[in-house]
């Protein structure tokens, strides 16, 4: 069969470049033997000439030089493997103006600056892949584009973050505290030196943006996923989740409501049972809810040098058969030619709740918030207090059926200004994926 | 943005057929909005014209000629969903031979006489679609193809047949017979009127068969996959399997040792704590391990109406949209231009095993069984033996650490010679899918 040579640039020479070129070096005849293709490394760009990196690169191909890459001809393909959002941006929008399709794995600035990057590559009848921005070498990006087209997508659920999902398992499995299992995971190399992005919840929020824009074809505003973090998580409340038989994790959650899409990312309780409660340590895992399919799921590492470096060169491939462009061509959600998706505003979504109140012991207090819940209409599934020693400050752990959010803020509310209540009252979701079979 | 239009032909009414037809009536209009394409459906072929089914065509569309097919030069994508190995092959032939890609869910065929079915497409410059063939609405097929193609993949495990999965389910989790389960399959729609593909593990060999040639590149001869099914599995197995902590599953198992391409299909114990142990009833699941991405693993329903419609749908986007074509071209394995897999032979294989072996009560029995197998530098990791009521018909199940398939095969034809030993046998293989993390 005939071959066909490809030329390629890495431009950001960090771990998962470094991770792209070992494959690229190491996979060479595998790639070319299953899909007839050279994939052939003419360029890596990085300011840093000198750091040891994991590959050897023949001499003169490492450099500084973004223009060598822009005016060379021969290169097809530019893998852009910057982080951040403004000069990531800028490099990959002159190399689109340059004839360059893009391959890139930076969710934050396909999430926050997407349809400038998009209707750039258009305007130069050039593409972008981008299936390594969303859960590391999970194929999920390419199951809803292609897999997973013929369905009305109306739920998706996710664990997004590796970082995230390491330190909630550490607490949860080994007891640890919240700052510990953090310092572990950053020994461990899965999180970050400043792991801001990952612990506040924004990098579940910019796949989620990314994913939806495919699933539901309709434009999503980043910045109106309402997210939150786990940098509040208290371990006391891991313990009571578990002990009723549920376990925190943080998903990213899409939904289809009657009241518009809703889009949130936040620590959620889920029960132990559920396959996504199972997902532990690093992983990743997402759970796609079609009409005709019914209930999908996709596993893996979901970030790290190799399993990264594997989505990329899925995408090079994609790329340089010809693929990503024909689906980028006909993808409407990827630039301007759509509208807005109606969203589903916060306090309108629909949810079970996990409350722990600290409250002073005597009589008539489960009196008093029962009676704030009822007034909403909020009703208890389950509740637990544990005997104490001290009678002025008594925690009391309450789970509750499906409640209005606004709802429940307005009873949060409420309870904190009863004076039998002497702490701010935790609140957090209790998730459940829709059933199917 | 502007649409094309993409007429098409079903052939074969049946459970899927009227999925399919059901899917591009009612979501016509997202499949338009999400990828650009109208997907007009032309002609519907089959024998029986009065059963009724799930939709209603326009007067005319549903026909018994075949021949008006293959004359309409507007049709471009005929969806072939006829069963068995002979006429379907045939039609598909044709179609093929009359400029139209097939879309087609018929593992058995494209297992058995895959080469022929992929010559002809070539001959003729088509392609064929098959994502529908394995795993119903799981995309495992274009994970591989797509997302995967990075990597070399070293072994996959797979529960890929519903039928069986259910049947064990039952039996494992509602101590149910093994015929009584098959009833209530047959009564849920999970297995045919005649299973015989089913349960003797054919189906899932075929799916093996064609997600290998996918996976590793090289011709796969489907006779060569060792093939068992759940037959003569009994629920004392079952529940001694329970006892131990492992599960009873029919995973199809592909996996590169260093004595070549190992495939096989059996019944096998699984760690209960293992994923696919946790797939159950109708539901499949697979999983993949690359030497780059790690381990991901891919969940759903793998049959039934509208999960195998919902792959069949994304196959004709993909053949719309020419993504199929240039897939198919250059991917050597379909058809003649690749060399054979070097065959792990089966007695080379490298297993736990799970006996059950009928002895009479008699002091040195268990010395006598364990010298058989040490013999053969087999090692116990576990026993159990009931207090029983007989004493010339008693059952001890030993599990063993790591052996050759060959020395187990000599040491139960040993055991079974002993006077002690007063049934054949039982052997199950035990299966740990590698770790990752």
């Amino acid at each position: 069969m005939e071959t066909e040579k490809v030329k390629i640039a890495i431009i950001g020479f960090g771990t998962v470049g470094s991770g792209v070129a070992k494959i690229l070096q190491e996979n060479a005849e595998e790639i070319t033997h299953k899909t007839g293709l050279q994939l052939k490394l003419a360029h890596v760009v990085d300011m840093d000439l000198v750091r040891p990196r994991l590959v050897t690169l023949p001499e003169g191909m490492l450099h500084n030089d973004l223009e060598k890459v822009l005016s060379d001809g021969e290169v097809s393909i530019a893998v852009v493997l910057v982080g951040g959002t403004d000069i990531a941006g800028d490099i990959q929008k002159k190399l689109l103006a340059a004839g360059k399709n893009v391959v890139t794995a930076n969710k934050a600035l396909l999430a926050e600056r997407g349809e400038e990057i998009f209707e750039t590559a258009r305007q130069h009848h050039r593409c972008l892949a981008f299936g390594a921005s969303c859960c590391g070498g999970i194929p999920v990006v390419g199951a809803i584009r292609t897999g997973l087209t013929a369905n009305r997508i109306s739920t998706m659920y996710g664990i997004v973050n590796g970082t995230c999902n390491y330190i909630l398992s550490e607490m949860s499995e080994s007891g640890k505290e919240y700052e510990v299992a953090l310092k572990e995971a950053q020994a461990a190399g899965f999180a970050e030196a400043d792991p801001t992005l990952d612990v506040n919840g924004s990098d579940s929020a910019h796949k989620l943006a990314i994913l939806s824009l495919l699933a539901f074809g309709q434009k999503i505003n980043y910045y109106e996923i309402s997210t939150e973090g786990i940098e509040n998580i208290q371990l006391t409340d891991i313990r009571y989740g578990r002990e009723l038989g549920y376990v925190m994790k943080l998903p990213a959650i899409a939904e289809q409501t009657d009241k518009g899409l809703s889009l949130r990312v936040h620590p959620s309780f889920i029960n132990e049972n559920e396959p996504l409660a199972q997902v532990s340590g690093p992983f990743n895992a997402v759970s796609i809810f079609g009409d005709a399919v019914g209930h999908t799921s996709y596993y893996g590492r979901g970030a790290g040098m190799m399993p990264t470096a594997s989505a990329v060169v899925a995408d090079i491939i994609d790329v340089a058969r010809g693929n990503a462009q024909r689906v980028f061509d006909t993808t409407p959600t990827l630039g301007c030619m759509t509208k807005s998706a109606l969203m589903c505003p916060p306090e309108e979504i629909v949810s079970r709740f996990y409350l722990r109140l600290t409250v002073v012991d005597q009589p008539g207090v489960f009196a008093q918030i029962a009676n704030v819940l009822g007034e909403r209409k909020i009703s208890i599934s389950a509740c637990l207090q544990h005997e104490s020693e001290s009678s002025d400050r008594v925690p009391v752990v309450i789970m509750t059926h499906l409640a209005r959010q606004g709802d429940m803020n307005q009873a949060r509310e409420d309870m904190d200004k009863l004076d039998i209540v002497k702490e701010k009252t935790v609140c957090i979701h209790v998730v459940t994926p829709p059933k199917d079979g």
